[in-house]
């Protein structure tokens, strides 16, 4: 199997940061991090291994240490090999995160030492305690908000926000219907809607236990305006909620199956629904009469083609909305998400507790602190 | 049961043209219709009635003899119920026909006694011998293309205009792909791709019987670039045909189902699929990946609407697309449907026969002569 270097195992570490320093004094600079080799079950493929770190910065060069990063769902495709886009390997696991800028390059403005920064696209490798980066690939970000704020900062908060904003024109007093309601996004979703004041209508799962009830009660305390299972959607008793509100023009759908076809079937004419997911494994699946009758928009999302998209030539929007973020974060409107907290020596509880269904905790690998 | 005036049934008319003719010498003015007074069954409901008709034309009126009218899926789906918006009953059937000016109020303009006329808008009832409409609501054909080519000129090579005009810029050399390749509308997305250079990729059902060979060579003297069956679409082959062409950008559904799947995966990025019908009447399904992924839209398209949207504010957009096909068909590169005649009496043949399945000539009602 492929790998960058030596594997280190749990009973041969005492201390993550003794391993670094060592190797810091004697062959050249190492980074800890977690890589596979080849894809597969991430529990299996995901190997704690030491990573060379350049000696020297270019110009334009950040070093960086990873403080914090999430295990999200699309890492796990990722090194399942099941998502579109396959790194080359070996490749260090992780997407999103926040790290503390150690060194700057002679060149680089708006980042000094000690500032906290987050990658603006996905594929950085994040699951490691250094990185060196072109800096235009990361953006500095207040640490005011805190460190799950900021290591959850990249992915889900970005995605609810465009799908608000770009797509249907959405008034204060309006309402929008969303599936996974209990998702990263979802939670999102919930938070920047009360926030901009329109009316939000939450699909969860049926839970096999006894937690719909709490799930509720989270998301209600988020700022969710109804929230009910999937059951209820596709009750009658769906219709008569809904006549309690503006109808809806905007649906979002992380779904898919059943639950797509009940979403997209309460939009008012003209209506769009986005699909940034699909949970079920079911595909969309939406009646001919929709679109034909009801001129209903299926479109998708997908925010890491968003942002690659205008990291370029629009870079002032994406600092515009993170900074939108970060203010709704520190204003208290859009928390991080509930978290559970693993060393990273113990990478391997937050990749099975990441893969469990109907875990509302999000995982986060706390790397350097 | 609701009806207009008198039943006629078949035995008790010697010749069709006698009973208007009594009619208009007795007790005021009378045309003869397929009329229903409730919905169902198109076989039973509807009957043959006298239609009162006014004496006097207002100044923006035509008075209109329907010299033909097809039987479309659609009509048949009013008569049902089953269609989204309901006539107010009682109802003549028919939605679409060709007529003849007999008589214009003294207002009307750019159109005199004789001319040929098509409704633009459905819901005019054009199953009857005679009607008195606002000349608004019709537009003056040629009649160098025949007959059967402006009786059928109004619903579907509309829809396929329409449908290759305002959606995909395609120029020539673009291809696309489209389902239920059969119908009316996809005989003239062919023909009209064709005559702008587009190539076309087109799915049929696959046959019961060993017919798939006589539609497939039609579908190609029609100018179709690929003809394959349901089956073809779904197999490996499908992959190796699609890299002879261009991507497609543009899908056109009709079908639904597992048809629809199949379509939008051969889409490019950013594809577009338009769904216009639902003839496996199952619901259009789309992986979730081709939304988030590969950016593909849907949406719908409604002729009726179209129309509707159009034809206060836009009339010019609706002539000039009329003018457009009707050179296409003068100079042969768009034709009429193969048909079938009724005279209207034999009304019952000709809606029997537009409901059975695989029946690729139109059924047409052949009304004043």
């Amino acid at each position: 199997m492929a790998s960058f270097g030596k594997v280190i195992r749990k009973n041969s570490l005492n201390a993550f940061s003794r391993v670094v320093l060592r190797r810091d004094f004697t062959r050249g600079r190492h980074s800890l991090g977690l890589v596979y080799g080849e894809y597969g079950d991430p529990g299996t493929v995901l190997k704690l291994e030491e990573i060379p770190v350049a000696e020297d910065l270019k110009d334009d060069e950040i070093e960086v240490d990873m403080l914090c990063a999430p295990v999200n769902p699309s890492d796990m495709n990722q090194i399942q090999g099941t998502y579109p886009f396959k790194s080359e390997l070996p490749a260090v696991g992780g997407n999103e995160g926040v790290g503390l800028v150690r060194r700057c390059g002679l060149r680089v403005t708006g980042m000094k030492e000690g500032d906290w920064v987050i990658p603006i696209l996905p594929g950085v490798g994040t699951w490691r305690s250094t990185l060196i980066s072109n800096c235009n690939k990361f953006l500095k970000v207040s640490s005011s908000t805190g460190l799950d704020f900021a290591a959850t900062l990249q992915v889900n908060p970005p995605t609810a926000y465009r799908m608000l904003k770009d797509f249907v024109s959405l008034q204060p007093g309006d309402t929008l219907i969303q599936n996974g309601a209990n998702s990263g996004v979802g939670q999102a979703v919930i938070q920047l809607a009360a926030a901009w004041d329109i009316s939000t209508i939450n699909v969860v799962r049926t839970r096999p236990d006894s937690s719909d009830f709490d799930v509720i009660n989270y998301l209600k305390e988020l700022g969710a305006t109804e929230v009910v299972t999937e059951e209820f959607l596709h009750s009658h008793k769906m219709k008569e909620l809904i006549k309690g509100y503006s109808r809806p023009a905007l649906g979002l759908n992380c779904v898919g199956g059943d639950s797509s076809t009940g979403v997209a079937k309460l939009l008012k004419e003209k209506g769009t629904l986005i699909t940034y997911g699909g949970m079920s494994r079911k595909p969309v699946t939406i009646a001919t009469s929709l679109f034909i009758f009801k001129q209903l928009t299926c479109i998708g999302y997908w925010n890491g083609l968003w942002l690659t998209n205008n990291i370029t030539n629009n870079r002032a929007l994406i600092e515009d909305m993170f900074h939108d973020l970060c203010t709704l974060g520190e204003k208290g409107l859009l928390r991080a998400p509930r978290s559970t907290k693993h060393e990273l020596i113990n990478y391997k509880n937050a990749i099975n507790e990441s893969m469990k269904p109907f875990v509302s905790s999000k995982q986060l690998l706390m790397i350097k602190n």
